[in-house]
């Protein structure tokens, strides 16, 4: 985990590339790209999982790699309120790789792609020196517009669907050891971290919800909640304040936090790959939200904080001391 | 250079995603899928290039390497006739990869979807031990309908645009070192060749011509005339017969094969990348089209055999002997 440093080379390819164009709504540097199809809004995105960065063959099964690559792309059609419909993967692969691996990776993504009534229309294979994966999804924008990060307001509220740090603290339950692994495995606790890890659901039902009940702004947690909440913010130009007491902690980091050296907090605010979304309400709407969550999803909708005028993140204790608060997380080209 | 090996793999997988679902006129299989948004058909494709497989860093430039990459997908939105509109690149970055080289890679990629009207719309960084890109291009259909591989008949003419071989000239160039390429650029053949290795041009035009021209199917030359034109035979369910004198050679190619030992023929029939479109139309339609391509984009249409009944294909040689003729060209998994 570090920086925000992956944004600066974004922001200057971004610069390179965001000619307008026509029918173009929205080009890079939101969760997905909004295009004009006739007279249809279609949401476009692209996700790449490489061997050795995003997964490890020894630790990762290849049903989950496919299960959760494809989850990573809805997540990002979920975080702007929209409908997945259709995939395509780009796949590279070691001479190692045997058949039946390759054949067990669709197969996650296939279960994936129909849980999410997704289709997985074509794809591409090449010979790469490590496995590495690339899928495309594209959707359809909701009726009342797409949720974009840019949207958040001075006193809109900042909430979170479900708990962080789950998958985050699945990575640190794997580095633990394979003994660790087969302890917590047998407790309820070990296996919830791991299927968070392995096997994470993009949250596209909350984000339909969420985008009618009126979200100002909203993004998906893939780096980390304050480094994906600080990139809501600067798209918005607005700041933040959470009150750390009000994140919700995945209930598993605490039986691991007496097995492993971690920070529960820690965890939950700098962890990526929690496919949480983050949005931004008008104070009004925040418990009708999350009655429609919970009541819909049993997904519960947790308010962590409030949008403020300026810039920057600031983190709130129990006592009301604020202090500056470091956008940490998942840095790609780290 | 292999047989087509890598079409076993990809059909035992095709089987595996291709669930018809809502929406889907085409899954994979042909050069790209045909999905409904709203009461439009968008045309949807993407290609993964690897370095050290597609591409090396010491032989290409940055520039050419995404402009090549994005012509390489648009490629297979023209061999069905459409227009390519949206594109998505993920990229993977080693370290050692320097921020200008990233910054001329974007160059490239920019300057290509200019010039088909293509708009970049979003991507994915990520960190990877060698370069890889995945382009991802969507597209819409032609108003009478996207040509397939699928519909040849028998009877039908076999016609590819332009030439063949200089891009595998071009590679066979590079092949025999610095000091024969520093020789054949300062003439005018060798420029031909590196131009076609690095800078292909999709022939999206030629396409739309073609199929407005009633093409019943049409494939890009990606691989090779034999393996690709072998592909089209397939779908439709048809054999081929090609004559070989016929078959339009890279003017290049004769000067290249006094300095580097190359059979011309051999390279225009089993060499890949050429991005040339080989089409089938009803005999009475041949003339025509070879007008309105001549007329409209300079560009060369030849009749280079017949569809037949029956599967594979065979060569034709000048005294009417005919050979079953293998498919050979670039296997992606050789």
């Amino acid at each position: 985990m570090s920086g925000p440093g992956e944004d600066e080379l974004i922001e200057t390819l971004r610069r390179l590339l965001a000619a307008e164009a026509p029918g173009v709504r929205l080009g890079p540097g939101d969760d997905a790209a909004l295009v004009e199809v006739g007279d249809r809004l279609a949401i476009l995105t692209v996700d790449m999982l490489v061997e050795g960065v995003d997964f490890e063959l020894g630790t990762a099964a290849a049903r989950d790699i496919g299960y959760k690559a494809v989850n990573a792309s809805v997540s990002d059609v979920a975080a702007m309120g929209g409908s997945p419909r259709f995939c395509l993967v780009a796949l590279g692969l070691p001479r190692s790789v045997e058949r039946g691996w390759v054949v067990e990776l669709h197969g996650g993504m296939r279960e994936a792609a129909g849980e999410h009534a997704v289709a997985i229309v074509g794809g591409d294979l090449s010979r790469a020196d490590r496995v590495v994966l690339a899928v495309t999804i594209t959707g359809e924008a909701p009726a009342g517009g797409a949720v974009l990060r840019s949207g958040a307001k001075p006193g809109d509220r900042v909430v979170v669907t479900g708990s962080l740090g789950a998958a985050a603290g699945g990575l640190r339950l794997l580095e633990a050891g394979p003994e660790a692994v087969a302890a917590a495995r047998a407790d309820g606790w070990g296996r919830d971290l791991l299927e968070a890890q392995f096997r994470p659901v993009a949250r596209v039902g909350e984000g339909q919800s969420l985008a009618r009940a009126g979200a100002t702004a909203m993004i998906d947690v893939s780096d980390g909640l304050s480094l994906d909440l600080w990139r809501l913010c600067r798209a918005s130009g607005v700041g933040a304040a959470v009150t750390l007491s009000r994140v919700p902690l995945a209930p598993a980091l605490g039986p691991l936090s007496r097995v492993v050296e971690v920070d529960p907090l820690a965890l939950a605010v700098g962890g990526g790959e929690d496919f949480e979304l983050v949005a931004t309400l008008p104070p009004g709407a925040v418990e009708a939200a999350a009655r429609s969550l919970a009541e819909r999803f049993g997904t519960q909708l947790t308010d962590i904080g409030e949008v403020r005028k300026g810039t920057g993140l600031v983190s709130v204790s129990e006592d009301g001391t604020e202090r500056p608060m470091e956008p940490e997380g998942w840095d790609h080209l780290g």
